[in-house]
């Protein structure tokens, strides 16, 4: 078998945790026979932006379109390009013109990871969240009415089709199929926000009818979010529009100690475009540069996207040597260790190596 | 002093928990010499609604516009009226006609409740979540094009105002700097709502100049949520939108151990109408009916109401029963006693009373 990515490392410590991550994809090639064709590509703020004054060149689709999936490091440098410049002409291009409408969030509590919350074990908490990624609450539609003036007024609009909610809600109802819990949680704001919400609830029962095996909750985003905290262990898939997602797959892994080793998957399930897959943390500027950052998150990410080429075998290994490290070190300054990002990957690529 | 009151316990548990609130009202009245003239307003779900078809008489603002405030239990009973009809026609109503621009929320670690986060102890988690009340997110603006087909698409308005706006940030800048830390974060996800976020970042600078003594930040609030559980202790006064307040105060009494305690207060500073006091528990019909209900956000609530009211060492004495009793019991079913919701209360006055 033979995959061709795209290595683009971008910001920060994007760049420091890129190459634990290539280490690691190395060791599995070796252990389970695939190939994969790297292709680095050097576009960040820092360097392409900082030369061209955009963040990508102009035929960036082509350029990519050929690769079967881009592994990410992370993407902003506030100091020198501000935030909406580089997400806008980066990560959220991606999602939206490959059309990665599905963001996938996978929450889970380690051995090893201190957990926030009290008296629970690993085990005990082990969810998705899978978040609508194209449209929604993100968009740039809208206006101000009477600007700079005591009448200012804003509209902001919202925007959800049928043909992007269903998909993302079928994308959720398969997957809690084949789980062994064939639970699915809906997030919603029906009682509050009065069009868009309610509509979303009436398509999730009409996807739903053909899912008889699933069982099905909506719950309100904020009691949703409080449930995070206080009965962790009841979530099994958790589908959610593009912004409550958001929230959800950072309080998700808060909720586990996890946010700094938490991957995310942006999937164009049918490969009509390159999927993404990159860390949750961002390029962390404070501690770029003393090799301290913790690959685990860039390595589980390279190993959710082993998995969405058909490596299933390699994805398991690769999450087997996450929980030893994490369980048995060595461990990364942020889990009270004194490992380098480097020796931690070299640990991660030992293990899976076999 | 003598201020005149309207008391709606609505339904469910509201019905059970706003004898004690009154009761404990009652006792702060003789220890403190204020006078409240009480009215009962039975409008809710089961009895107003089924007799006359909607959830409160049509001038009912007139009835109510002579109160200095509301004292409310609970509303909804969704196995009669549904929930967007008697929100909508309640306490939504309320909110938006009586101009309660703002909803507060305490949010406090007690002695004797369990607190979901691992080694947090009273007096470190204490801060103020003052949510915009009025306008946002929450709107039935917007529709559905081509409804009931495949391209279907829904447009929700979100709408904000600088009147609006920053009125609720001033009171947040406000209370922070009337708070020993003043500290104010203001929620905001302007890097993906593209219009009206970055446009409320910049009415939290504008407004912020006239509280140079205050020290802001701004939190994303995917990221913003995530610190709730990671680092509670940092937070001050927190400042939202309808639907970002709505979810952080929720949350933020999840990771005390305080959701079923927490009170709340909509308020119309100015007091052109009269403001609302409830629990932010709700109507819980799975219990009402067993006299279990644990009634401290209902008393709490009607401390907050004292406070506003200006009987701010009548709110202090009931906050310090409610703290003691925690502490001490009886406790109700919900912290593991077998104490019934009057025989609480009682315990609440009896403390009240001095
Ligand atoms: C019931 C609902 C409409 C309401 C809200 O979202 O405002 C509630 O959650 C609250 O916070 O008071
Ligand atoms: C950086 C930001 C625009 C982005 C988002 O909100 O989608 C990030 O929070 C994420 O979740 O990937």
């Amino acid at each position: 078998r033979h995959h061709r990515i795209a290595a683009i490392p971008g910001d920060g410590i994007g760049k420091e945790v890129m190459p634990e991550a290539l280490r690691t994809l190395e060791a599995a090639q070796r252990r389970f026979g695939f190939r994969l064709d790297v292709t680095p590509i050097a576009w960040a703020s820092c360097d392409y932006h900082a030369q061209h004054g955009q963040m990508m060149p102009d035929d960036w689709k082509a350029q990519l379109q050929g690769q079967d999936a881009i592994l990410f490091g992370a993407v902003g440098w506030p100091a020198t390009v501000p935030d909406h410049v580089s997400l806008w002409g980066s990560l959220l291009k991606f999602r939206r013109e490959f059309d990665q409408y599905i963001n996938l969030r996978p929450v889970r509590l380690f051995e090893g990871v201190p957990c926030p919350l009290a008296g629970r074990k690993a085990g005990d908490i082990d969810y998705v969240v899978v978040r609508e990624n194209t449209e929604g609450e993100y968009t740039n539609l809208g206006g101000v009415m009477y600007p700079g003036t005591e009448r200012e007024i804003v509209i902001q609009e919202t925007v959800m089709s049928r043909f992007g909610a269903d998909r993302v809600l079928r994308y959720a109802y398969e997957l809690a199929r084949s789980r062994p819990r064939r639970h699915l949680t809906v997030a919603t704001k029906s009682n509050g926000i009065a069009i868009s919400m309610p509509w979303w609830d009436g398509r999730a029962d009409a996807v739903g009818a053909d899912f008889p095996e699933v069982t099905v909750d909506k719950q309100h985003i904020d009691i949703l979010s409080a449930r995070f905290v206080m009965q962790p262990g009841r979530f099994d898939v958790v589908v959610a529009s593009n912004l409550f997602g958001d929230i959800l797959s950072d309080l998700g892994p808060a909720t586990t100690g996890t946010i700094g080793l938490a991957p995310s998957a942006n999937l164009n399930p049918e490969r009509r475009f390159p999927s993404l897959f990159e860390p949750v943390h961002g390029s962390a500027p404070d501690i770029y540069g003393r090799n301290i950052a913790n690959p685990v998150a860039m390595v589980w990410s390279a190993a959710l996207m082993l998995d969405f080429l058909g490596e299933r075998e390699a994805h398991d290994a690769i999450v087997r040597a996450i929980e030893q490290v994490l369980r048995e070190g060595p461990h990364t300054p942020d889990l009270g260790g004194q490992a380098t990002t480097t020796s931690l990957g070299e640990a991660l690529a030992q293990r899976v190596a076999g």
